[in-house]
Protein backbone atom coordinates (compact mmCIF):
# COMPACT_ATOMS: atom_id res chain seq x y z
CA UNK A 1 0.00 0.00 0.00
CA UNK A 2 1.08 3.41 -0.88
CA UNK A 3 2.27 5.86 2.38
CA UNK A 4 1.43 9.20 3.21
CA UNK A 5 3.03 11.64 5.64
CA UNK A 6 2.62 15.38 5.84
CA UNK A 7 5.37 18.04 6.34
CA UNK A 8 3.79 20.89 8.49
CA UNK A 9 6.88 23.81 7.20
CA UNK A 10 9.45 24.42 5.40
CA UNK A 11 11.98 24.51 7.77
CA UNK A 12 11.17 20.58 8.54
CA UNK A 13 11.56 19.36 4.99
CA UNK A 14 15.14 18.28 5.01
CA UNK A 15 14.24 15.66 7.44
CA UNK A 16 11.54 13.97 4.73
CA UNK A 17 12.67 12.30 2.00
CA UNK A 18 10.87 13.99 -1.40
CA UNK A 19 13.20 11.79 -3.77
CA UNK A 20 10.44 9.89 -6.49
CA UNK A 21 7.38 10.62 -4.39
CA UNK A 22 4.41 12.60 -5.41
CA UNK A 23 3.99 16.53 -3.33
CA UNK A 24 0.89 18.05 -2.73
CA UNK A 25 2.07 21.36 -1.98
CA UNK A 26 -0.32 23.50 -0.14
CA UNK A 27 -0.41 27.49 0.75
CA UNK A 28 -4.11 27.48 1.35
CA UNK A 29 -4.03 31.86 1.89
CA UNK A 30 -3.02 32.01 -0.44
CA UNK A 31 -0.63 30.91 -3.28
CA UNK A 32 -2.11 27.39 -4.19
CA UNK A 33 -5.67 28.83 -4.02
CA UNK A 34 -5.07 31.31 -6.14
CA UNK A 35 -3.16 29.17 -8.46
CA UNK A 36 -6.21 26.83 -8.26
CA UNK A 37 -8.57 29.02 -8.94
CA UNK A 38 -6.29 31.14 -12.06
CA UNK A 39 -6.05 27.96 -14.12
CA UNK A 40 -9.67 26.96 -13.50
CA UNK A 41 -10.18 30.23 -15.38
CA UNK A 42 -8.62 30.43 -18.00
CA UNK A 43 -4.82 30.39 -17.20
CA UNK A 44 -3.05 28.43 -19.42
CA UNK A 45 0.22 28.17 -16.91
CA UNK A 46 1.92 29.66 -13.78
CA UNK A 47 5.73 29.40 -13.28
CA UNK A 48 6.17 29.83 -9.66
CA UNK A 49 9.15 32.08 -8.91
CA UNK A 50 11.56 32.72 -5.92
CA UNK A 51 12.28 36.42 -6.10
CA UNK A 52 10.12 39.59 -6.62
CA UNK A 53 12.98 40.47 -9.75
CA UNK A 54 12.94 37.81 -11.69
CA UNK A 55 9.68 37.52 -11.46
CA UNK A 56 9.41 41.20 -13.05
CA UNK A 57 11.63 40.41 -15.54
CA UNK A 58 8.66 38.20 -16.77
CA UNK A 59 6.47 40.29 -18.25
CA UNK A 60 8.56 40.96 -21.23
CA UNK A 61 8.19 37.51 -21.82
CA UNK A 62 4.31 38.09 -22.15
CA UNK A 63 3.64 37.04 -18.95
CA UNK A 64 0.85 38.29 -16.43
CA UNK A 65 2.89 39.08 -12.73
CA UNK A 66 1.43 38.35 -9.24
CA UNK A 67 4.25 39.28 -6.80
CA UNK A 68 3.07 39.20 -2.81
CA UNK A 69 5.67 39.65 0.03
CA UNK A 70 4.06 40.07 3.73
CA UNK A 71 0.49 39.21 2.08
CA UNK A 72 0.31 42.14 0.44
CA UNK A 73 0.68 43.23 -3.54
CA UNK A 74 4.25 43.87 -4.41
CA UNK A 75 4.96 47.56 -5.88
CA UNK A 76 5.18 46.70 -9.70
CA UNK A 77 2.99 44.12 -10.22
CA UNK A 78 -0.26 43.34 -12.03
CA UNK A 79 -1.44 41.42 -9.33
CA UNK A 80 -1.00 40.49 -5.63
CA UNK A 81 -1.63 36.78 -4.46
CA UNK A 82 -6.03 37.02 -4.31
CA UNK A 83 -7.76 34.69 -6.29
CA UNK A 84 -10.73 36.86 -6.64
CA UNK A 85 -9.42 39.05 -9.82
CA UNK A 86 -9.50 35.58 -11.96
CA UNK A 87 -13.37 35.05 -11.25
CA UNK A 88 -14.88 35.64 -14.76
CA UNK A 89 -11.85 34.71 -16.96
CA UNK A 90 -10.58 38.31 -16.68
CA UNK A 91 -7.26 37.39 -17.96
CA UNK A 92 -8.06 33.87 -20.32
CA UNK A 93 -5.25 33.01 -22.41
CA UNK A 94 -2.67 33.62 -20.62
CA UNK A 95 0.37 33.33 -18.97
CA UNK A 96 1.30 34.14 -15.04
CA UNK A 97 4.17 34.63 -13.69
CA UNK A 98 3.77 34.27 -9.34
CA UNK A 99 6.01 34.61 -6.14
CA UNK A 100 5.07 34.90 -3.11
CA UNK A 101 5.85 34.71 0.47
CA UNK A 102 5.59 30.93 1.68
CA UNK A 103 4.37 28.71 -1.51
CA UNK A 104 6.83 29.85 -3.99
CA UNK A 105 9.91 28.76 -1.49
CA UNK A 106 8.11 25.52 -0.85
CA UNK A 107 7.39 24.04 -4.47
CA UNK A 108 11.35 25.43 -5.16
CA UNK A 109 12.63 23.01 -2.15
CA UNK A 110 11.30 19.72 -4.03
CA UNK A 111 11.01 20.47 -7.20
CA UNK A 112 14.51 18.78 -8.31
CA UNK A 113 13.32 15.58 -6.27
CA UNK A 114 9.34 15.11 -6.47
CA UNK A 115 8.39 12.70 -9.12
CA UNK A 116 5.31 15.36 -9.74
CA UNK A 117 4.52 18.51 -7.92
CA UNK A 118 0.62 18.99 -7.51
CA UNK A 119 -1.22 22.43 -5.69
CA UNK A 120 -3.58 21.41 -3.29
CA UNK A 121 -6.12 23.29 -2.16
CA UNK A 122 -10.05 23.05 -0.62
CA UNK A 123 -11.48 24.58 -3.67
CA UNK A 124 -10.15 21.54 -5.81
CA UNK A 125 -9.95 18.94 -3.16
CA UNK A 126 -12.06 16.31 -4.18
CA UNK A 127 -10.30 16.34 -7.64
CA UNK A 128 -6.92 15.73 -6.23
CA UNK A 129 -7.91 13.09 -4.62
CA UNK A 130 -8.88 11.43 -7.33
CA UNK A 131 -6.27 12.11 -9.29
CA UNK A 132 -3.70 10.54 -6.51
CA UNK A 133 -6.03 7.56 -7.18
CA UNK A 134 -4.31 6.48 -10.38
CA UNK A 135 -0.85 7.63 -8.62
CA UNK A 136 1.68 4.20 -7.57
CA UNK A 137 4.47 6.84 -5.69
CA UNK A 138 4.26 7.23 -1.94
CA UNK A 139 2.43 10.55 -1.28
CA UNK A 140 4.23 13.71 0.82
CA UNK A 141 2.21 16.75 2.00
CA UNK A 142 3.63 19.71 1.84
CA UNK A 143 2.34 22.62 4.12
CA UNK A 144 4.08 25.57 2.74
CA UNK A 145 3.56 27.30 6.79
CA UNK A 146 4.12 31.42 7.50
CA UNK A 147 7.72 32.34 7.42
CA UNK A 148 9.04 28.76 8.46
CA UNK A 149 6.55 28.30 11.36
CA UNK A 150 3.36 25.99 11.20
CA UNK A 151 0.21 26.96 10.14
CA UNK A 152 -3.66 26.22 11.37
CA UNK A 153 -5.05 26.04 7.44
CA UNK A 154 -2.61 24.85 5.62
CA UNK A 155 -2.28 21.69 8.35
CA UNK A 156 -5.94 21.33 8.42
CA UNK A 157 -5.95 20.63 4.66
CA UNK A 158 -3.51 18.30 4.91
CA UNK A 159 -5.61 16.24 7.49
CA UNK A 160 -8.52 16.80 5.78
CA UNK A 161 -6.31 15.38 1.80
CA UNK A 162 -5.49 12.64 4.17
CA UNK A 163 -8.49 11.85 5.81
CA UNK A 164 -9.94 11.41 2.26
CA UNK A 165 -7.45 9.29 1.16
CA UNK A 166 -7.09 6.94 4.51
CA UNK A 167 -8.14 3.90 2.54
CA UNK A 168 -5.90 4.17 -0.33
CA UNK A 169 -2.32 4.90 2.18
CA UNK A 170 -1.22 3.74 5.36
CA UNK A 171 0.86 6.19 7.43
CA UNK A 172 3.49 5.66 10.26
CA UNK A 173 3.33 9.79 10.67
CA UNK A 174 1.96 11.60 13.18
CA UNK A 175 1.59 15.03 11.39
CA UNK A 176 -0.92 13.08 9.28
CA UNK A 177 -2.29 11.31 12.58
CA UNK A 178 -2.93 14.64 14.60
CA UNK A 179 -4.45 16.57 11.29
CA UNK A 180 -6.55 13.54 9.89
CA UNK A 181 -7.81 13.49 13.44
CA UNK A 182 -8.40 17.50 14.16
CA UNK A 183 -9.90 17.71 11.18
CA UNK A 184 -12.56 14.93 11.51
CA UNK A 185 -13.54 16.77 14.63
CA UNK A 186 -13.74 20.21 13.22
CA UNK A 187 -14.89 19.36 9.65
CA UNK A 188 -18.59 20.83 10.46
CA UNK A 189 -17.31 24.28 11.68
CA UNK A 190 -14.33 24.43 9.36
CA UNK A 191 -14.41 28.28 8.48
CA UNK A 192 -15.43 29.39 12.48
CA UNK A 193 -12.49 27.03 13.43
CA UNK A 194 -9.96 28.43 11.12
CA UNK A 195 -11.09 32.59 11.55
CA UNK A 196 -8.78 32.22 14.59
CA UNK A 197 -6.13 30.83 12.98
CA UNK A 198 -3.16 33.81 12.86
CA UNK A 199 -3.19 33.78 9.31
CA UNK A 200 -7.03 34.49 9.06
CA UNK A 201 -6.29 37.21 11.84
CA UNK A 202 -3.52 38.62 9.87
CA UNK A 203 -5.55 38.66 6.35
CA UNK A 204 -8.13 40.29 8.45
CA UNK A 205 -6.33 43.07 9.31
CA UNK A 206 -6.20 44.05 5.85
CA UNK A 207 -9.84 43.60 4.49
CA UNK A 208 -9.92 41.15 2.60
CA UNK A 209 -12.26 38.40 4.26
CA UNK A 210 -13.76 37.82 1.04
CA UNK A 211 -9.86 36.07 -0.02
CA UNK A 212 -10.63 33.83 3.29
CA UNK A 213 -14.06 32.53 2.73
CA UNK A 214 -13.38 31.58 -1.07
CA UNK A 215 -10.18 29.70 0.25
CA UNK A 216 -11.94 27.91 2.64
CA UNK A 217 -14.97 26.99 -0.01
CA UNK A 218 -14.99 23.05 -0.75
CA UNK A 219 -15.11 21.62 -4.28
CA UNK A 220 -15.55 24.61 -6.18
CA UNK A 221 -13.20 23.45 -9.39
CA UNK A 222 -12.39 20.21 -10.65
CA UNK A 223 -9.16 21.57 -11.74
CA UNK A 224 -6.07 19.66 -10.53
CA UNK A 225 -2.99 21.49 -10.59
CA UNK A 226 0.13 19.73 -11.74
CA UNK A 227 3.81 21.27 -12.07
CA UNK A 228 5.31 20.07 -15.84
CA UNK A 229 8.36 21.32 -16.68
CA UNK A 230 8.63 24.27 -14.42
CA UNK A 231 4.71 25.19 -15.45
CA UNK A 232 1.60 24.43 -13.22
CA UNK A 233 -1.06 23.79 -15.69
CA UNK A 234 -4.77 22.53 -15.07
CA UNK A 235 -5.29 18.49 -15.98
CA UNK B 1 -2.11 39.18 30.27
CA UNK B 2 0.37 36.61 29.56
CA UNK B 3 1.21 34.85 26.04
CA UNK B 4 1.55 31.70 25.59
CA UNK B 5 2.99 29.47 22.51
CA UNK B 6 3.94 25.97 21.81
CA UNK B 7 7.32 24.99 19.02
CA UNK B 8 6.42 21.75 18.09
CA UNK B 9 10.06 20.53 17.98
CA UNK B 10 13.99 21.58 18.06
CA UNK B 11 14.17 22.13 14.53
CA UNK B 12 11.63 25.35 15.00
CA UNK B 13 12.87 26.57 18.15
CA UNK B 14 14.86 29.25 16.15
CA UNK B 15 11.78 30.89 14.91
CA UNK B 16 10.67 31.14 18.65
CA UNK B 17 11.77 34.38 21.11
CA UNK B 18 12.58 32.25 24.08
CA UNK B 19 14.87 35.39 26.26
CA UNK B 20 13.09 35.93 29.14
CA UNK B 21 10.42 33.23 28.73
CA UNK B 22 9.42 30.31 30.93
CA UNK B 23 9.93 27.14 28.99
CA UNK B 24 8.51 23.92 29.52
CA UNK B 25 10.27 21.36 27.78
CA UNK B 26 8.10 17.99 26.46
CA UNK B 27 9.46 14.95 26.26
CA UNK B 28 6.80 12.30 27.35
CA UNK B 29 8.42 9.49 25.91
CA UNK B 30 10.56 9.62 28.19
CA UNK B 31 13.21 11.98 29.31
CA UNK B 32 11.12 14.43 31.39
CA UNK B 33 8.74 11.98 32.85
CA UNK B 34 11.66 10.38 33.81
CA UNK B 35 12.90 13.40 35.43
CA UNK B 36 9.52 14.30 37.44
CA UNK B 37 9.63 10.23 38.22
CA UNK B 38 13.40 10.63 39.92
CA UNK B 39 12.25 13.57 41.37
CA UNK B 40 9.47 12.25 43.02
CA UNK B 41 10.84 9.57 44.22
CA UNK B 42 13.86 11.02 46.16
CA UNK B 43 15.99 11.93 43.34
CA UNK B 44 18.00 14.72 44.61
CA UNK B 45 19.08 16.83 41.40
CA UNK B 46 19.19 15.84 37.36
CA UNK B 47 22.11 17.00 35.37
CA UNK B 48 21.05 17.08 31.68
CA UNK B 49 24.19 16.83 29.67
CA UNK B 50 24.35 16.32 25.50
CA UNK B 51 26.75 13.73 25.10
CA UNK B 52 27.15 10.32 26.25
CA UNK B 53 30.79 10.26 27.03
CA UNK B 54 30.76 13.54 29.15
CA UNK B 55 27.72 11.99 31.25
CA UNK B 56 29.87 8.80 31.59
CA UNK B 57 32.40 10.72 33.28
CA UNK B 58 29.86 12.20 36.14
CA UNK B 59 30.02 9.06 37.50
CA UNK B 60 33.58 9.65 38.98
CA UNK B 61 31.85 12.88 40.76
CA UNK B 62 29.39 10.74 42.61
CA UNK B 63 26.69 10.67 39.84
CA UNK B 64 24.34 7.85 39.22
CA UNK B 65 24.39 7.77 35.07
CA UNK B 66 21.36 7.24 32.58
CA UNK B 67 21.62 6.94 29.15
CA UNK B 68 19.80 6.62 26.15
CA UNK B 69 20.26 6.81 22.21
CA UNK B 70 17.42 5.33 19.73
CA UNK B 71 14.74 4.54 23.01
CA UNK B 72 18.00 1.94 24.33
CA UNK B 73 20.01 2.11 27.60
CA UNK B 74 23.63 3.03 26.29
CA UNK B 75 26.04 0.65 26.91
CA UNK B 76 27.96 1.05 30.13
CA UNK B 77 25.43 3.23 31.72
CA UNK B 78 23.72 2.61 35.10
CA UNK B 79 20.24 3.20 33.72
CA UNK B 80 18.25 4.07 30.54
CA UNK B 81 15.89 6.77 29.78
CA UNK B 82 12.88 4.58 31.79
CA UNK B 83 10.79 6.37 34.64
CA UNK B 84 10.05 2.49 36.07
CA UNK B 85 13.37 1.82 37.78
CA UNK B 86 12.98 5.06 40.43
CA UNK B 87 9.87 3.37 42.02
CA UNK B 88 10.06 2.46 45.77
CA UNK B 89 12.63 5.03 46.06
CA UNK B 90 15.77 2.48 45.44
CA UNK B 91 18.14 5.75 44.40
CA UNK B 92 16.75 8.04 47.06
CA UNK B 93 19.26 10.66 47.64
CA UNK B 94 21.53 10.43 44.64
CA UNK B 95 22.13 12.70 41.82
CA UNK B 96 21.77 11.64 38.58
CA UNK B 97 23.49 12.56 35.05
CA UNK B 98 21.50 11.91 32.39
CA UNK B 99 21.34 12.02 28.36
CA UNK B 100 19.02 10.88 25.89
CA UNK B 101 18.14 11.02 22.37
CA UNK B 102 15.89 14.17 22.63
CA UNK B 103 15.07 15.76 25.80
CA UNK B 104 18.69 17.13 26.29
CA UNK B 105 18.65 18.60 22.91
CA UNK B 106 15.69 21.03 23.93
CA UNK B 107 17.18 22.07 26.95
CA UNK B 108 20.33 22.83 25.59
CA UNK B 109 18.72 25.25 23.17
CA UNK B 110 17.34 27.68 25.52
CA UNK B 111 19.22 27.11 28.90
CA UNK B 112 21.08 30.54 28.19
CA UNK B 113 18.06 32.52 26.81
CA UNK B 114 14.79 31.14 28.82
CA UNK B 115 14.11 33.02 32.23
CA UNK B 116 13.01 29.47 33.91
CA UNK B 117 13.22 26.19 32.63
CA UNK B 118 10.49 23.81 33.24
CA UNK B 119 10.33 20.06 32.58
CA UNK B 120 6.89 19.11 31.69
CA UNK B 121 5.14 15.37 31.73
CA UNK B 122 1.53 14.08 32.26
CA UNK B 123 2.23 13.02 35.43
CA UNK B 124 2.87 16.00 37.16
CA UNK B 125 0.79 18.27 34.64
CA UNK B 126 -1.38 19.95 37.47
CA UNK B 127 1.62 21.17 39.86
CA UNK B 128 2.81 22.51 36.75
CA UNK B 129 0.03 24.39 36.05
CA UNK B 130 0.00 25.27 39.65
CA UNK B 131 2.94 26.91 39.63
CA UNK B 132 2.75 28.91 36.41
CA UNK B 133 -0.01 30.31 37.95
CA UNK B 134 2.60 32.74 39.88
CA UNK B 135 5.16 33.28 37.00
CA UNK B 136 4.50 36.48 35.26
CA UNK B 137 7.11 35.57 32.41
CA UNK B 138 5.24 34.70 28.76
CA UNK B 139 5.07 30.91 27.88
CA UNK B 140 6.71 28.86 25.73
CA UNK B 141 5.88 25.12 25.76
CA UNK B 142 8.94 23.25 23.81
CA UNK B 143 8.12 19.79 22.63
CA UNK B 144 11.37 17.80 21.78
CA UNK B 145 9.95 15.56 19.15
CA UNK B 146 11.42 13.09 17.67
CA UNK B 147 15.09 13.75 15.72
CA UNK B 148 13.77 17.16 14.87
CA UNK B 149 10.33 15.84 13.52
CA UNK B 150 7.13 16.68 14.93
CA UNK B 151 5.75 13.95 17.46
CA UNK B 152 2.20 13.51 18.86
CA UNK B 153 2.76 12.58 22.30
CA UNK B 154 4.82 16.12 23.17
CA UNK B 155 1.88 18.29 21.26
CA UNK B 156 -0.54 16.63 22.95
CA UNK B 157 0.78 17.60 26.22
CA UNK B 158 1.57 20.68 25.19
CA UNK B 159 -1.93 21.24 23.95
CA UNK B 160 -3.27 19.53 27.80
CA UNK B 161 -1.03 22.68 29.20
CA UNK B 162 -2.17 25.28 27.07
CA UNK B 163 -5.61 24.15 27.87
CA UNK B 164 -5.56 23.96 31.21
CA UNK B 165 -4.13 27.24 30.87
CA UNK B 166 -6.59 28.75 28.75
CA UNK B 167 -7.46 32.06 31.45
CA UNK B 168 -4.47 32.62 32.15
CA UNK B 169 -2.85 33.37 28.72
CA UNK B 170 -3.55 34.65 25.53
CA UNK B 171 -2.42 32.91 22.09
CA UNK B 172 -2.31 33.52 18.75
CA UNK B 173 0.22 30.89 18.17
CA UNK B 174 -1.52 28.12 15.54
CA UNK B 175 0.05 25.50 17.25
CA UNK B 176 -1.86 26.29 20.41
CA UNK B 177 -4.84 26.51 18.86
CA UNK B 178 -4.48 23.31 16.68
CA UNK B 179 -3.39 20.92 19.91
CA UNK B 180 -5.39 22.46 22.41
CA UNK B 181 -7.90 21.79 20.34
CA UNK B 182 -6.99 18.57 19.43
CA UNK B 183 -7.07 17.63 23.12
CA UNK B 184 -10.27 18.64 24.03
CA UNK B 185 -11.54 16.16 21.46
CA UNK B 186 -9.13 13.65 22.66
CA UNK B 187 -8.92 13.81 26.29
CA UNK B 188 -11.48 10.96 26.83
CA UNK B 189 -9.05 8.63 24.88
CA UNK B 190 -5.71 9.84 25.03
CA UNK B 191 -4.04 6.17 25.92
CA UNK B 192 -6.20 4.59 23.00
CA UNK B 193 -5.02 8.01 20.88
CA UNK B 194 -1.82 8.00 21.48
CA UNK B 195 -1.02 4.32 20.90
CA UNK B 196 -1.25 5.04 17.31
CA UNK B 197 1.86 7.11 17.69
CA UNK B 198 5.08 6.48 16.10
CA UNK B 199 7.16 6.70 19.10
CA UNK B 200 4.48 4.60 20.91
CA UNK B 201 4.74 1.59 18.26
CA UNK B 202 8.71 2.00 18.27
CA UNK B 203 8.85 1.86 21.92
CA UNK B 204 6.34 -0.96 21.61
CA UNK B 205 8.35 -2.71 19.55
CA UNK B 206 11.10 -2.71 22.17
CA UNK B 207 8.46 -4.57 24.92
CA UNK B 208 8.14 -1.45 27.06
CA UNK B 209 4.63 -1.07 27.22
CA UNK B 210 4.55 -0.44 30.72
CA UNK B 211 6.77 2.58 30.40
CA UNK B 212 4.21 3.80 28.15
CA UNK B 213 1.26 3.16 30.09
CA UNK B 214 3.27 4.60 33.30
CA UNK B 215 3.92 8.23 31.52
CA UNK B 216 0.34 8.78 30.39
CA UNK B 217 -1.01 8.68 34.03
CA UNK B 218 -2.41 11.74 35.23
CA UNK B 219 -1.22 13.69 37.87
CA UNK B 220 0.25 11.16 40.01
CA UNK B 221 2.79 13.14 41.11
CA UNK B 222 3.14 17.25 43.12
CA UNK B 223 6.63 17.43 42.06
CA UNK B 224 7.45 20.75 40.08
CA UNK B 225 10.87 20.31 37.82
CA UNK B 226 12.69 23.29 37.71
CA UNK B 227 16.21 23.78 36.21
CA UNK B 228 18.35 25.76 38.68
CA UNK B 229 22.00 26.21 38.29
CA UNK B 230 22.67 23.61 35.46
CA UNK B 231 20.35 21.13 37.73
CA UNK B 232 16.98 20.08 37.77
CA UNK B 233 15.42 19.84 41.06
CA UNK B 234 12.42 19.19 42.58
CA UNK B 235 10.27 22.54 44.15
Amino acid sequence: MKKIEICLTPKLIPLYESVGKVVVIVDIFRATSTMVTALANGIIGIKPIMDLETCKTMREKGYLIAGERDGKQAIGFDLGNSPLPFLGGNYHGKKLAMTTTNGTLAIDTVKESASQILMGAFINMDSTKAYLKDTKEDLLIYCAGWKGKFNLEDALYAGALANALKDQYTTDCDSTLAFRTLFQTQRNKLKEFLSQASHSKRLQNQDIEKDIDFCLSIDIYNTVAVMEDGLVISK
